[in-house]
């Protein structure tokens, strides 16, 4: 017996699927970046009461304000400040959430120059403390997220300040780490990799 | 006998700790501030490997930047936004650690005024995540600092909401919240009223 739509269309998973998969690829042709994805699904956790995950404001050094009403302030020079942490954090079950969010044009790797030196000493206190530390990484061109823990990070920095290669290879990345599903709500359920990872769910 | 340091002056525990408490107090004289407290004390957290605690920067909205040579770029004209989140969180035994700090030349209570909406929402989405979240209240005048659980908090507010008083009374405070002991290092040691209130240590 044919399934139906309300609408009478009949129903077929696979054609529905690959039709969501065509949306959701078009999305990143209409230029949606890896960070709007991410604030989406942080959208989509928070409305959900699941997880409060927040991009973290860009530093910076302010220097001169003018007040040219008593009502508003204007910065008038200001300066961008290097980071001294990963970009999000939050919490999810109590846990302490922390990652930073990595696009790369390249199909067959991730260059390690995309991290700053403080970013990998943040991680590194972040997994010492106990906190659950991790990286996204985006293949912008293949259109492939994928999570990766925050010690193989390390791993691979470590590997490259002893002379090795200055990048994770895309093989390496697909070995150690996890392919996160492309979705509608969330659009980058990374929250599901963490449930897997660390509640054996 | 007498014990004695060595440059040959008596040592002498009870004047020494007095010695210790008036530098600080000097402190507070000095124009130091509770962020300026709070920033060396989560200095101390990240130095000792106990705790990765950090302050959020201001969030800015950008509009115009300028770059007068290659390496540089000048922001010229930002504006002030309104934070989404609570000023500090972090980790701390894997729980996710989330504050805002208050201070008040009041004697008396602390005007619920210096919360916005958003703040008090956050901590609501925060608590029910599972995550450690609350105040910490200097009343500068007196130089004495409190830790109040956001559950607290957020009873206060509630009961404005409810057309109740529009502050929580320095009373209450005492009653419902917990004095931290100023110290050197860490200076406020915040970390140690949650190993009582959750650790039982």
């Amino acid at each position: 017996m044919e399934i139906r739509y309300p609408n009478g269309k009949t129903y077929n998973l696979q054609k529905d699927r690959e039709k969501i998969k065509k949306k959701n690829y078009q999305y990143g042709n209409r230029g949606m970046t890896l960070e709007d994805d991410l604030n989406e699904s942080n959208k989509y956790y928070l409305a959900n009461n699941i997880a409060v995950i927040h991009k973290k404001p860009t530093p910076i050094q302010i220097v001169q304000v003018d007040y040219p009403s008593r009502s508003q302030a204007v910065i008038t020079e200001a300066y961008f400040k290097t980071p001294s942490t990963t970009d999000y954090n939050g919490v999810y079950r109590g846990k302490y959430i922390d990652f930073e969010a990595k696009e790369t044009k390249s199909l067959t790797s991730l260059p390690l120059k995309n991290f700053h030196e403080h970013q990998i000493r943040h991680t590194e206190a972040i997994l010492s403390c106990g906190g659950i530390g991790f990286v996204i990484i985006r293949f912008s061109k293949t259109e492939e997220v994928f999570f990766l823990e925050g010690k193989h990070l390390l791993q691979f920095w470590h590997r490259m300040e002893s002379g090795g290669r200055k990048s994770i290879s895309k093989n390496e990345i697909m070995q150690f780490g996890y392919r996160i599903p492309l979705g509608i709500q969330p659009r980058i359920d990374y929250i599901r990799i963490i449930d897997s990872l660390y509640y054996g769910e």
